[in-house]
């Protein structure tokens, strides 16, 4: 063999995306997400691609990472979670992050998410190298498909007046009726099968409405609803009684694992989370508690593909399901994500993905989904290509930014509109 | 790319392979021990190799499996725990296994073991093909060398006379002088740095005997004391008592997770395992419970060396330590645990290993133990060869046994010095 898996160069591309006005117990979405694309050049001219935030708190270590890769193996991956990589704890301690939708911050799950981008694009390269689909590297495929839920937003027909946005097609969606029409346009388009609203915006009646609507539009389908800590104990148990049903699971229906705890002894209803399980240090009490009966893995915050296999591993030991969480992300992390889910064999819930609401990439040709579904690629890598012209342009738009999009802040895009809301205090309701 | 991944070949080899007369619990090693060699032939002729037990209750679903797999990927290695193969559940629930030191059998089990061999055979052939070792398929090393523990057991100085043997150059080891010299002979000739006592033979006092001559011959040096279950829970404090100051960890002193529970929740002596925690199943209740503090991982049970990753990532998330278990194994799987082990962050205990006291092997060249490290192959694969000339010697005397040998029992080996040896009741003390 005469090839060079030696990484010879890293290119980091911070880069501005879209994103529509999608409500949140936090905020709402910025117009323009931070992201941050990976790439590792290996000796022989192969590049392999990652993907993740592109806050300035990840960008920084991302740099001083990729700085120490040349002269490394691609190969050697568990070798990138060794490297000592400085991460300005004060900037992340105890605070939430900038969607406030993924429990504490700590300087750790910073550092895996950063990592996480690395690894991805380390295991694209290999498959390039190798002539192999990362699903190989990880073991081999076990299902040919990966199923995605249709992911459901309360909305604004569009970004407040003044502020730069693209435009958006979808429409206002801020009670049932709006709710159902966006599922139906998203299972007409995507055909997607089972449904998740993101709650936590509206007082819980409207929202268990709003899930009651859609029972009755899509009778059968598996219904999800995540209002991200926004409640209560006791209301968590009320809407658990209310839509026990007709909900194939409430996710982070409240703050924390002790309270977690609490809910899931009091109700049948299985409680998932990608708030109080998302680093390895935390499964232990949640799953000795029985807080959770699903985690919804997410390969940026547990630091890549591997990760997400030791993960679903951890919990297929202790019989929790598994999952997968999505925010705000592109094709290349589509396509990493439909890899590793399609090595995991006790996937029993489809998977989350924001990549509906994402009308820009960075790929020549965008992830397709049919019946809900998106194949699993065999191309070697990732089985992606970049569109240069295209993250050449979203980069300019990060550059010529003044400095208020580079770092998301949901509660920050919402005083565009409401200039005294204030981050909620928890639990909300 | 124009290489041919598909399995082309399964050739199944059962041999038969010289040991000594190590005491046990259960009775006597046998004087030849049963082991199955598996190769796996791709399209382009290039072979993988993995080795398992070999007796016959191993042997029938081995050749269903290798009548399943030509036309599939070497690199699909997931799909094969997906194959619906056949186990006569009859033939192993609720018995113990042949050496009776790996707790209840039962089929999910003895599949597991029959596949690990198939797994480490297709990661061989990957790693041959693409030009890669098995530690970089696996992620990649994260150490250069893998540290093994001096496996120490009583035994005599031959088997029984009359029976057919391989000389021993050993000598008889009966007390704790005869530990100790034996000791002293292993560290003089593999460098080895910490010392495990096969235990469950002697009334304990003599084993705690045996393990303070070794504390006083090797001071500062871990020791471990294995009686594979032998004793009560009262038995099991009395010895943690009395060796607590120089044990790393006590091993299966009592069988079954309640007893464990019960020694462990008394005592600040480690206990590991490889008797209750042997396949995932029984992780939730052991560490729940905190049962165990070190987990025996052992490719062969677990089902390979992925499996084995999976294993030590549940272990690194609930804080339990993980190490290596071994029974009578080849230069193969030594090859394959050596590989594994270097991709393990978290191993902070040297792995068990019976290879010093197995004077035959399979390869073309022994594995050599250096400060009582084995070094970590970069060559492709698990860096290993067969010498076809030895197997063909070894496999002949499998063929020309009249039985007896085919299926490993310890304690109708020991009737052939005791006639009237009954395997033991637990607890023995
Ligand atoms: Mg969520
Ligand atoms: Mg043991």
């Amino acid at each position: 063999m005469t090839r060079d898996l030696t990484i010879a160069e890293v290119r980091l591309t911070p880069i501005l995306v879209a994103d529509a006005p999608l409500l949140n117990t936090q905020g709402v979405h910025q117009p323009y997400t931070p992201r941050l694309i990976v790439e590792i050049v290996t000796a022989d001219g192969i590049t392999g691609v990652g993907e993740t935030y592109g806050d300035t708190k990840y960008l920084e270590p991302a740099r001083a990472l990729a700085e120490r890769l040349t002269g490394r193996s691609v190969m050697d991956v568990n070798g990138l979670f060794g490297i000592d990589l400085a991460v300005d704890a004060s900037r992340v301690e105890g605070r939430t992050d900038a969607g406030g939708l993924r429990g504490v911050q700590s300087a750790g799950k910073l550092r895996l998410s950063v990592l996480s981008a690395f690894e991805v694009a380390c295991l694209d390269a290999q498959g390039r190298a190798l002539g192999l689909p990362v699903h190989a590297l990880l073991g081999g495929k076990v299902r040919d498909a990966v199923e995605y839920s249709a992911y459901l937003f309360y909305k604004w027909a569009a970004h407040p007046a003044g502020v730069p946005a693209e435009p958006d097609e979808w429409g206002a969606a801020l009670d049932p009726a709006g709710v159902v029409e966006q599922a139906r346009r998203l299972r007409q388009r995507h055909g997607f099968g089972s449904f998740k609203l993101k709650g936590g915006v509206f007082p819980p009646d409207e929202e268990i409405a709003a899930v009651r609507a859609l029972a009755e539009a899509f009778p059968g389908h598996p219904l999800r609803l995540d209002p991200n800590g926004a409640w209560s104990v006791a209301t968590s148990l009320k809407v658990a009684k209310e839509l026990g049903d007709v909900l194939e699971y409430l996710e982070d229906p409240t703050l924390g694992t002790p309270a977690m705890a609490e809910v899931s002894a009091a109700t049948d209803v299985p409680l998932a989370t990608n708030m109080c399980v998302t680093t390895f240090g935390e499964i232990k009490e949640a799953f000795t508690r029985d807080a959770v009966q699903v985690v919804l893995s997410d390969h940026h915050y547990w630091g890549g593909l591997r990760n997400t296999q030791r993960l679903a591993a951890v919990c297929a030991a202790f019989g929790v399901g598994v999952s997968m969480h999505s925010n705000t992300h592109l094709g290349i992390s589509l396509a990493a994500m439909t890899q590793v889910a399609a090595t995991v064999p006790g996937l029993h819930h489809a998977c989350d993905s924001h990549y509906p609401w994402q009308p820009e990439d960075v790929l020549t040709e965008r992830a397709v989904f049919v019946d809900g579904r998106v194949a699993v690629s065999d191309a070697p890598g990732l089985g992606v290509e970049l569109d240069r012209d295209e993250l050449a342009r979203l980069h300019r738009r990060w550059a010529e930014d003044d400095g208020w999009l580079r770092d998301r802040d949901d509660a920050a895009a919402m005083r565009t509109a409401e200039p005294h809301w204030r981050t909620p205090v928890m639990p909300r309701w």
